[in-house]
């Protein structure tokens, strides 16, 4: 089976954790092993969240005054490199008898999207309410009030075509194990000369994952995170756990925004254009998952 | 044919530049235009220095104070991240009818490395002499004295193996551009289970890009820099640009160190164990080094 399994940022590092170094390096390490036990057989395809790591460089790039920040784009391929590399680090470790590889990979998005005119997407650090101007009209941000403070607020534009897919194809034909679409990619705009360039967005890194899975002509798309899977009346006492539901049952019912909403979209999306198999689920209980006894199945219909 | 390019630290960010993002665009975009007036015919790898850039990163790092600085292979890897997505959408402009694809890359060294026991490359800030013994205590670096203070300074092992070897091969082998292993590569040891793992060093950028070429077959070597190629008697007044030279010419005689001394090392090891040629010279020349016109070319013997 050809499999797409995105990681979702929690997976990588739980919401009440500081991302030092060796933190993330366990919860790499954790995921690469719970990875390698569906690896024989399969053709994977790893994708991962980046939201405490593109964070994290903001914060640095932002203290230190020697050199202007980097625009959102290269501290997105920066967070690609960083998680990238470790993530096929711990692969090839958990895995040896594979090749594996990490590309950059950017995702084309429309200037036109909606998404632009309306950012929803925070990142980076909390400020206080008195540097509102000065960061709106010298950096061009756009900001939001939340508890804590002003925080930028991003485009999270839909992703349209993954920039190295015919490379991806490629690796994955030949039984390589690859690392892509951190953070959902970079976004990038086409001008009508046809050239490229990076914009100040970030994709959601699960609807990129169901567009390559659906690309890619996947077999079944993994969504996996640290809840068990999707719970009918999830804002209830006595929810219950899902084992399956279709496309149409889920949509017809709303879910966390923020969390679960995009997931369950993105497995509706899967499922629906392709009549194959998505699955939501817990990265520890992968093996399980697959084999039906345990996380939500979403199936066309 | 098949060429290996290795892009000078010099050729995407000059000494006396400031590393902000619009020089490195303005740099890499430069870069891309030379790089596509050979592009036609070609099969092409692109290799990067990151010194500049991995400094930057590790200035920022060592200025965020919530967080414990990254250790190096990480930054490394950022680095890769930052270059790589930069390099690859300025050739995807420079050259549309050809897919381009960034990779991480791992390169393999000896734990036994003679230059474990010596490290002598510098990098990152410069600290005064009364931080020396919490630097080296807490943070358990090598530190050397320079003109500006001291410097951390760490090996600068030989690359034994490309770990992404058979993915860079496979995707040259159908006709992509490739950039992989910016600034030499990210340096990992295998320990006696196998595993690899990071270490704390730093690669010569053509050395590994002389692997490279030798492991991938490539028919020629071009190592890019800022000055037009190599001198007779460079360190005289009326220095003369070679032209053409042998392998035991050139190991005959003692270039800059730190500079053109690792690529004349390159263009050898290339050249000798090919029997290929090996050029070095001005990247806005690349054609006419290519053409035999300009820059200094290496050749067995």
């Amino acid at each position: 089976m050809r499999i797409v399994i995105a990681l979702g940022g929690n997976a990588l590092l739980h919401k009440n954790q500081s991302p030092e170094a060796d933190t993330q390096r366990h919860n790499i390490l954790v995921a690469a092993r719970a990875i390698a036990k569906i690896a024989a057989g399969n053709e994977l395809l790893i994708t991962h969240g980046n939201g405490p790591q593109v964070g994290l460089l903001a914060l640095q790039a932002e203290s230190y005054q020697g050199v202007k920040p980097y625009p959102l784009d290269i501290l997105g391929a920066e967070s690609e490199g960083m998680l990238g590399y470790q993530l096929e680090q711990a692969l090839i470790n958990a895995i040896p008898e594979r090749q594996v590889v990490a590309l950059l990979t950017q995702v084309l998005v429309d200037p036109h999207d909606v998404a632009f005119s309306e950012p929803t997407k925070p990142i980076g650090a909390f400020y206080p309410q008195r540097e509102r101007q000065a960061l709106s009209e010298e950096r061009g941000w756009v900001l939001a009030e939340f508890k804590q403070g002003l925080r930028r607020v991003v485009p999270s534009p839909q992703p349209q075509e993954i920039v190295e897919l015919a490379a991806i194809r490629l690796l994955i034909d030949h039984g390589m194990i690859v690392v892509c679409a951190g953070g959902g990619g970079i976004p990038v705009i086409r001008d009508s000369s046809g050239s490229l360039s990076g914009v100040a967005a970030v994709i959601d890194k699960d609807f990129t994952s169901a567009q390559l899975a659906t690309a890619l002509g996947a077999d079944a798309l993994l969504l996996l995170t640290d809840v068990d899977g999707l719970y009918q009346g999830w804002a209830q006492a006595e929810a219950s756990l899902l084992g399956q539901a279709t496309v149409s049952q889920l949509r017809a019912q709303s879910f966390e925004a923020g969390t679960m909403a995009p997931k369950v979209e993105a497995a509706c999306r899967f499922a629906a254009s392709t009549g194959r198999c998505a699955y939501i689920g817990q990265l520890s209980q992968i093996a399980d998952i697959m084999a039906g006894q345990s996380g939500t199945k979403i199936v066309q219909g």
